[in-house]
């Protein structure tokens, strides 16, 4: 039965994912979008479609409704009640509520270029989305975010990442936990800063390591600066005394995959 | 006399100024936080100041208001009415209308590394502010606006560029404007797609020249791309096709300027 009303229960429910205690508390999320929605469905973590028949044109996301029936529990719903729920301009009629996934700090394994991000409360959705999607494009492994960080299922974060989520590992972890981890592991540790002495350019960044980026307003603490192996400064020659966050960390992640290509060419 | 109405005649024409259009018929923006309206008065772009004395607690703020008394037209409001036309968390109490500031492609004069960056219709003001913020960082000249373009002055865009636009000189222009300058100036124009034989890091950029960025949706078209001198690609190597522009256009830029480093500890 098609639901025609957007004060209906379930779309209640799914309106709520908006707030992040909501989403914490469930363990949900809402993502839009016939891409988006096929990819959360590939791997497993879509609890219920959500379908306006009017507004879903796309093939791709009629055959997924299609083999979805009788496997994923699925809803129905108005052109009306999807426009309620989306936060898009033109929405394609599919969507889905699903499971947030997270791993473990223990679970990590370290692999080689460009490896791993970490991030120490960024606090802007938007840049956190943006990291996600350089993080994908460069190939790293994952992302970890550090005590009070802002939510990568947050929708500006879904929207900027470009569904990267859905291809990199994340991790929740306090600056604690992360600091005895390294420690255990033995891991190396690149830190950036705008006062450290190193060009970035001129570290020759040992495999594997993990990239540590403090939040936009207050970089790194010097205690967090003291647990880096290596701190490397972005060199700025204008006005500006500091780069966006995720400009930085797309600055740094594409030396490290350059340098990882370089020492393959020389090899 | 203190406003302390948010009606007032001239606290509505500020107002108003979140409006695109009322910006580009007045020639003014607005602008708040110590920090930038000093900027924006130490470059005599000021049109008006408006002061909370309740809120303006900076002495940075007061001595400022100080030494403009009689000099530049100011108004002084209430907290309340303050608030009204802040777009601020925490508002300082110090805000302008400002005269917008163009530089005319006839007058644009090239230089050295890393020169300027022309982006093509771009689309979301936080990239364009994001992009303004990193050009000033790495010492650019500035930056071109071609055709369709978001407004540097929209709101999202300044506080995104954290009044790098003061640094910068700010082109507008259509593409055939810019396509017949190029052209008549013998300009080496460098510009970016994904499916650019030559890697970014493979090019010699010679000097000066000018980077020409896609928009966020659409890239350059083939026309755009035949224009350019050379094209390139960063390497991608996840599941994602395409980067932030602003994230592109700050590795790319990054590399410039590691070029032109490169060519001074070598000399």
């Amino acid at each position: 039965m098609m639901i025609t009303s957007a004060a209906n229960p379930s779309i209640r429910q799914i309106r709520v994912l908006r707030q992040r205690k909501e989403r914490e508390r469930s363990g949900h999320f809402f993502v839009e979008g016939v891409r988006l929605v096929g990819e959360a469905v590939a791997l497993g973590m879509v609890e219920t479609l959500v379908v306006a028949p009017e507004l879903l044109t796309s093939p791709f996301g009629q055959d997924l409704v299609a083999q979805q029936a009788g496997h994923t529990r699925m809803i129905e719903v108005s052109a009306e009640v999807f426009a309620s729920i989306s936060q898009k301009e033109g929405p394609q009629g599919l969507a889905a509520v699903a499971r947030q996934r997270w791993v473990n700090l223990a679970d990590v394994r370290l692999t080689n270029a460009p490896g791993w991000v970490a991030l120490l409360e960024p606090a802007d959705p938007g840049n956190l989305g943006t990291i996600l999607r350089t993080a994908d494009a460069v190939g790293a492994s994952g992302v970890m975010l550090l005590d009070h960080a802002t939510d990568p299922y947050d929708p500006a974060a879904l929207r900027a990442s470009m569904g990267a989520i859905f291809a990199l590992q994340v991790v929740r972890a306090t600056f604690a936990e992360f600091a005895a981890w390294k420690r255990a592991q033995g891991i190396f540790l690149v830190g950036a800063a705008d006062k450290a002495p190193t060009h970035y350019q001129d570290l020759v960044y040992p495999q594997p390591l993990v990239l540590l980026m403090g939040s936009e307003r207050q970089g790194l603490s010097p205690d967090q600066q003291a647990l880096c192996d290596q701190m490397v400064h972005l060199p700025m020659c204008g006005r500006s005394d500091s780069l966006n966050l995720a400009v930085a960390t797309g600055v740094l992640l594409y030396e490290l995959l350059s340098q990882s290509r370089r020492a393959v060419l020389h090899a």
